[in-house]
């Protein structure tokens, strides 16, 4: 992993707090990671859909930020299919659209078997750069 | 706060992790509430969509069990309208739409001023109760 | 009904071709209504969720109009509660929250006798008016 | 294209008055068709965000109706990319998940460049066959 990802990755502090690694991020493109562990489940004993959507979060901004213009979520659905307790899940974004004002991304959460958990749909608005 | 709440609120170790609290529940309601903190914060320093998400899920999933019927999250939508990064903020959970099999609650999240700063709507899928 | 309001239904081929009348129109909010009929059922003789969609998109575009800025929808959710097949439908929208490019509407499709139908939150992109 | 999904598309009266055409049906699949006309155009004169919904909805209702058992819409989510005011559309959807009481779909919305105009991601309820 590059340095500029680790240091996107480190400046996270929540994504830092809750286990969420970065694992490669592409123009319009980016991939994370996260170990589910004790402290990632709910009171149902599954991991949280919290955690899953962070995770694909993560990815989210990630993509949505590797054009060299800040990008901020305006809107986020996510759809959960499967319950999971442990091993590790990962997610990946995928640009769908993208102008000067605003892009969509899709982010799909699977688990180390390649089956899908949940998928999320991701737009944000892409700020103005400042002269 | 009573001890059905607050052992709810204790099952749950990912809201525990991210301290969150759960501050009432009724039948199809919930209140919730985090402090944002340090760790609560992303790279650009504003609290994290997921805190956000965390938060309003708690307030989904405590309104979405309250029928005594095992609930869950099958899909989320959440906008995003203002960026924090300090204070408490609030996510209150009303229900809007139950029948047999799901059910679909509004979760406003609020800051101390009682400004909006996202929505969220999210469908539960109620479990057959096991006879 | 006023004449401004009158010439945007005009206006709209596709809301004209389907039955819809835009009733109110405010600061941020509108109310629009179908009569169902034959021609909005689907194959299994309900009212089909595009003609629900489509009497809250009305809404919606009106509402987010109201202010003198154009603005198109960006993301749309809609969630489904209950199948009609005949009488009148209303759809209401509210504004949430709206900054000077993004705004964020509810809208609430009922029944005849105040039932809650479907429910809608759509986000809308605020052009920058020409000079 | 054969008899039956002649027949599913005859029997759905909104989309044929909104001249909606189901292309191909296949297990989790399905393509829908619309050229845009005059009667499609909302007050901007370009496509309404009603008849795009409609269109990727015909695809999401015979895709998940292809496995035998009756589906209806529960939430829908419809991002918007790129306005149109002529031409053919195109919606595809297909499976992202099944279980024995949900399903999910995403359907794009492509025109005849196959450029991306919207994407769609809906969550369908299985009924219970009755015996």
């Amino acid at each position: 992993m590059n340095d500029i990802i680790q240091t996107a990755a480190d400046n996270d502090k929540f994504a830092k707090h809750n286990g969420i690694k970065l694992l490669s991020v592409g123009k319009g493109s980016a991939k994370a990671e996260v170990e589910i562990k004790e402290h990632h489940l709910n009171g149902l004993d599954i991991a949280h859909g919290g955690i899953i959507f962070t995770l694909a979060d993560m990815a989210f901004a990630a993509a949505s930020n590797s054009h060299g213009v800040d990008a901020v979520a305006v809107n986020v659905s996510i759809s959960f299919f499967k319950a999971v307790s442990s091993g590790r899940l990962f997610a990946e974004a995928t640009e769908i659209s993208r102008n000067r004002k605003l892009a969509t991304y899709r982010m799909d959460v699977t688990d180390e078997a390649g089956e899908i958990i949940a998928t999320m749909q991701g737009t944000a608005y892409r700020k103005t750069p400042r002269k």
